[in-house]
């Protein structure tokens, strides 16, 4: 099969910028194909950006290449990066973003820094890399160029530091991450946590403010109720059935969730 | 030629959900194509995307397949079902989405629920069945599946009950089913309705607030203007040149329109 | 390779009016490939479509067809065109919306009327041009038809009237044409405009409001600083590190930018 391309980017669709990228892509391989996760990142969020790629990346066949770019330090120092591992190419900047993808896909298997000017798009700008460096090396990659023709290969990439769930004895602590299109509130308590703090039934404590039962489906509650369930991330997810959990509550990522036997 | 899915869903483009329903058909089947709708229907409008959905179908090559999820009962007793038309297949709850577009397509031939495991993505999440079921059974008929295959037939699908244009002696009267990105008013009133009406030429009342003639097309009058003319839906519509006519009138979904002689 | 089609259009992605586009292309050539440039143009902008459709055509390969479609005057006596530059080929109205793109493709070797009815989606409506005339022009190019096969020779396409950066002995006076996704502020302040001026190092003042100098990246000022830049278009561009200049300056399309020496 021709390379698959997926995108993720802050760019929003009101501008060309994405389409720009597949066309320098279909430049050097005409035959690449593409599939965009989202371009709808808030502007140079990079923790959002690494999550959302996170929650995807594990969908795709083999050899799937993912281009993302949220890169609020496009012209300074950090590297433009390619990643292998066991299932998956990863192309963006090292500034975190790819490494809860990296992680889920199993870790990397090499790093290498995108350096080899004759790849890139000359003369490279200084404020486009998507078009420059990253949509090149990616469009390479899935032509089936190998990571180490993009340049010297690095130990490790930067990691991304995310709130993790802490199992106490009498709780689980975590914390809204991510609110999606419904307005489902994704916390980062797993299934592992849970698994650890080994007590049933569960309760879920939001905000300090409201306590939910955790039931199967938004089907085990009345059309209009809050209920609390394991979402598609597989981690705890608040929502109101028909409805928008961040606009019932009033709250937004960073509010605490608290999990309870009982 | 490799198989056609076309996607229309709530799901918005602002989290992966799209791209992963893509990723999982690209899993069971590397070659196939996809074209999007629309993400954007409003959460939950089962009215809406049913509308949006019948107005596209009929422009795409024999054999496409439809994949539509508009779902608020996921986790609930609705049957994901699939349904076969002279022309195309069409994939995604039982709630009434499919019905106007499968009528649109000529009726069903074939409905069948989606109930194979073996053809699903294990586990089987409560909240995603986009993901699990509904992604997984358009790729397999894309595939050259047989629609049998997934699961036992039916007698027929769930209807959606759509509000119908009344035809009187003095007037049609009908209704505003849809407000479209420029603000035009489409409505229920088709041409079936006008021919049975048998009086020309013809006026359109809107909201009990204002009349204006039924013209060929938007140049037919000034920028600014009101006008009424024939949708691409091939419905009446309302219209101002150059500009909103839900802005203008001040009106939504659900506004009454007449149709009267003179 | 199978042909590749470009698509800009003011039609926005909540309604199914891009697909079904593509769908009727697909009909005409099932081979096709689509790359959305953006579908957000505002609603009946013809300038702004007609500087993101030159911000992009450079980038695609040899032989692309580029679909633009934002149209005012629908209905109304402004031809349907297509265009054969030495790269590539283009169709839309003949509104001033293909002119500056056809200029950054080095000029017009031949435009077309399209009229030939046997070639177009019978009937064609009055309000959907895209679907009935422009997407049928661009799949019989890029399926390999001869342009001449769509209808009679044009000695011109009508021009856009943007406006020029005037050199001066003290300044280069210019004004902000676009604002991006980012806030971003894009002038029509080219290369060649400053070479001409041939004064170094350069100011930048926007809206006889604020002065910033000129700098090689966002990475050369603190973040939230203003600064200037090289644009990805190749004009000078207003921008705020990490943030929105429109936002911070409260400025929009339209404001003066004045380019002086020291």
């Amino acid at each position: 099969m021709p390379g698959l391309v997926t995108l993720l980017t802050d760019f929003g669709t009101r501008d060309a910028f994405v389409g720009i990228m597949k066309g320098v892509m279909l430049s050097i391989d005409p035959a690449l194909r593409f599939i965009d996760l989202t371009h709808d990142i808030p502007a140079q969020a990079v923790e959002i950006g690494a999550l959302v790629l996170r929650s995807a990346v594990g969908y795709f066949p083999d050899g799937t290449v993912h281009l993302a770019v949220v890169d609020p330090g496009v012209g300074t120092a950090r590297a433009p990066i390619a990643v292998r591992t066991d299932r998956a190419l990863l192309v963006g900047p090292d500034n975190g973003l790819l490494a809860p993808a990296v992680a889920a896909l199993g870790g990397a298997r090499a790093v290498h820094v995108i350096e080899n000017a004759a790849l890139a798009r000359q003369p490279i700008s200084r404020t486009f890399h998507g078009r420059d460096i990253f949509a090149p090396a990616a469009a390479h990659l899935a032509g089936g160029a190998a990571i180490a023709s993009l340049g010297a290969p690095r130990p490790a990439l930067t990691p991304l530091a995310l709130p993790d769930a802490v199992v106490a004895a009498d709780a689980v602590r975590g914390v809204v991450v991510y609110v999606d299109r419904f307005g489902n509130l994704l916390t980062n308590i797993d299934r592992q946590a849970i698994i650890a703090f080994r007590q049933l039934p569960l309760s879920v404590r939001v905000a300090e403010m409201i306590t939910v039962p955790l039931r199967d489906t938004y089907g085990d509650v009345a059309p209009g109720e809050l209920v609390a369930l394991w979402s598609s991330w597989d981690t705890i997810e608040i929502a109101v059935r028909d409805g928008s959990a961040a606009a019932r509550l009033g709250v937004d990522r960073g509010v605490a969730v608290t999990v309870t036997g009982g």
